[in-house]
């Protein structure tokens, strides 16, 4: 381990890059973790009994000194500088404090936007279809060049379906406006107005916290229980063997099952009239224990619900933006068409979703709300999208993704009752252990290490660094991986 | 109407009260609205068909130049400065560009939180509880000590139904933790994991856009229709008659019905074992016609929710953070004790709730989320909490807001045809015209000699300026309001 002084702070402007950046925000990373206390440590301790006098507190593993973290490492309230590839979930994609972001701090656009924040559905800033471009546009998937822009994954995900709602309707009326009768229906709940529509979902999901998301997410008991939910449909997910080349049978045999399911559960529905008017789905099921599937699936469920007229949602909330190693995890499957709604979150800074030309509403306060996201998450994205971009951080992510996989396939050859399964896309890379206990011992003591790795569904690993993820963090994620194995 | 030199923008570096403010944003208001052409003008015109290539935008009314907005004037893409008593939706609490929560441009915990965004329910910054006790606890609803933050008002009010429902189930079970069928059965959505619980709310309410808030939603036709909804109960809201010292007994028949309505509906479903386990209110009717009740009415409301263990829960979205004269609406009623939840967003910058200590949910990840709100939000509302007590701003829109009735009382005694029921709260205030196209078309009439106000409900014209609108915004206010309704 490194000497604290190996963390070099900016006590005073410092110039990197030749940007001058704001007093008392880190400029450089640490070589290697520094772990000087156990983690968490007495610090965080301390700030956890403080917090329960004002804020629900028992999810919170440490308190964080953000000004002091950079890069890939993370610096706790205790001075522990940890090598951080969970990434605050998935949700950080330059790194922290990354020079050329916290530059922003002088840009007007920043704070007038902060403290001068627009209602974006009535009155949008002057250069706000600008942004979008430069930050959304720029990166949207392939058939998508229309894009609306949302607070977070769950606003995003809600949203969604409501244009997949919307849309259905409109289809039924051969595109009119709603009539009269629905209008005077809905207020009180009742058909015409209030659909008995229903949005497929699948076991192992994770799309969102919202009661309605919830009704979709199927990942962990503890997100669910004691909420009522929509009686909506739900289909099995793959569940495939690794590693893959070895289980084609098996693992075809999976789509194949999936696949009927969504079928026969789309007709049963139309059959019942309340009408599947939605699939949404992961590429990755991440909170659920990095569930993947193969193109073929997803080239099956785009056709399904072509057939259906269904909207296919694609739910990019964590994988999206890069770090599956393309700019969108479903660029990978190849599909004739793009799907009709793509969501992001997370790595994008701004919630929303990406949606065909077909799936454009056009009357006025359907989709709306006060804020519908915030100009200053564009401005920068803009940045960040023009830095990925510069420095070919999406090549890279799949580069050093595809190294991550082989340095675990070799641990998985040399603790083959410890560590299983192992798979990705680019860095969004996981591995099983044997039970939760395990798992749970495992992240532990890599954390006391100084190496942070996230748990997914009852048994996973995941790894969800950020974009400038590189060798020498690889190397470090392995040794300590490794070191760790080795102590189970 | 003043030259357009009187509002002097900062083209460089300028100084305000000893704050030196950040280039190319404006540091002065105009002493009166200036309208060069029709609003909206030809480069809204314009800006509005560039942002159709990419977003959609039938609702968008202007396009605004937000760096050169100051105070309670608001600068559109054509140069047309306008009084703005609508603020974004009620969201601004201290005018545009307030020049000390510019100057947080300079504050490292502004831009870190930024860039470097935490997922506070498992990695809060080590100052979090000190900025929660500084921005939100300092400003707490006497009984309400605890507080959850969120992004946003929709989401503030999604989590305080599950923390009712959560809430409820526990009670039901003794206090104790979900059971092991509950958390299988709740995986498939089936009973006792999954309850029939459902939440009531009233005609003309508005509570958010997400497909559960809008079960409860009932303010227009146009937010609900094609959407499926809960199977939830609806009571009605009084609706009383102008002035109210003339209508007591309607006004007081109002409230007895209304009451007697929640009882029955409260009753009827504990019999159909899908119980009530939360009544959402808000203290005024705001998106729905800007709809008042009683102290009486809230206190039988309150009365009735302790008598059958339902939830209370005061949507204080539009109405909190100091519009109402007082810092939360509520306090108004005088209620024998607090209210079990109280939410918030909009003038408060962040979403979020109180709560009583007893609906403290205590194990992990049951009310969580990736975000969870956003620190820079803290960061800029512990300043604007700050002027806003060092400068008495609530007891000021106190009196400005009787200032502002009393004129419309004026205008209504001039006007007898045109302008009725004028009602308010603070600045909180309405009034009603004859029809919907009345209402538009003073509303643009207005916004055409540069005066912008909000419609609400059917016939209504509310008032939602910000904490800093003074004496003179008021004549102006007045003096074109009158203008426009003489040309009605």
């Amino acid at each position: 381990m490194q000497p604290a002084s190996a963390l070099t702070l900016s006590r005073s402007a410092a110039a990197i890059n030749g940007i001058r950046c704001l007093s008392g925000i880190a400029t450089s990373e640490p070589s290697n973790p520094n772990v000087k206390t156990k983690i968490p440590g007495p610090k965080s301790d301390e700030l956890k009994i403080a917090m329960a006098k004002v804020h629900q507190n028992p999810s919170v593993k440490m308190f964080v000194d953000y000004e002091k973290c950079f890069g890939n490492y993370l610096v706790d309230a205790d001075g522990n500088e940890i090598l951080d590839t969970f990434m605050q979930i998935s949700s950080i994609p330059l790194g922290y404090n990354h020079p050329e972001l916290v530059a922003l701090h002088k840009d007007p656009r920043l704070i007038t936007a902060a403290v001068s924040r627009p209602a974006l559905g009535s009155f949008p800033r002057t250069d706000f279809a600008k942004l979008v471009d430069n930050a959304l546009i720029s990166i949207a998937p392939k058939g998508l060049s229309s894009v609306q822009t949302m607070l977070c994954g769950t606003s995003a995900n809600e949203n969604a379906l409501k244009t997949a709602f919307i849309h259905y309707q409109t289809a039924k009326r051969g595109g009119k406006s709603p009539t009269a009768a629905d209008l005077e229906s809905c207020m009180n709940q009742q058909l015409p107005g209030t659909p008995h529509l229903s949005v497929l979902g699948f076991h192992g999901a994770f799309h969102g916290r919202s009661l309605a998301m919830l009704s979709v997410t199927r990942s962990k008991a503890v997100h669910k229980v004691d909420i009522p939910a929509h009686d909506w449909p739900i289909a099995n997910f793959p569940r495939y063997k690794y590693p893959l080349e070895k289980h084609e049978e098996h693992n075809h045999a999976q789509d194949e099952k999936c696949l009927k399911e969504v079928r026969d559960l789309i007709a049963a529905r139309k059959n019942d009239k309340r009408d599947v008017a939605a699939v949404i789905v992961e590429p990755i099921q991440s909170e659920g224990g990095d569930h993947h599937a193969s193109a073929e699936f997803f080239h099956g469920l785009q056709k399904i619900c072509k057939d259906n007229g269904v909207c296919f949602i694609v739910d990019e909330v964590q994988t999206g933006a890069g770090a599956s190693g393309t700019m969108w995890a479903h660029e990978q499957w190849n599909l004739p068409s793009s799907p009709d709604i793509v969501t992001f979150s997370k790595k994008a800074l701004i919630g929303g979703y990406y949606y065909k030309p077909e799936f454009k509403i056009n009357e006025p306060y359907r989709i709306y709300n006060t804020w519908m996201g915030e100009p200053t998450k564009l401005v920068i994205l803009e940045k960040a999208v023009e830095v990925m971009k510069r420095e070919n951080l999406v090549k890279k992510t799949k580069e050093i993704g595809e190294e991550l996989i082989k340095g675990l396939r070799r641990l998985e050859s040399h603790y083959p009752q410890k560590v299983f399964n192992v798979r990705g896309m680019g860095t969004l890379v996981a591995f099983d252990t044997c039970d939760t206990q395990t798992r749970d011992k495992l992240m532990d003591i890599a954390l006391q290490k100084g190496l942070q790795i996230g748990g997914c569904g009852d048994t996973s690993i995941r790894f969800r660094p950020a974009l400038i993820f590189a060798e020498k963090h690889l190397q470090t994620t392995l040794d300590l991986l490794e070191k760790s194995i080795k102590t189970l």
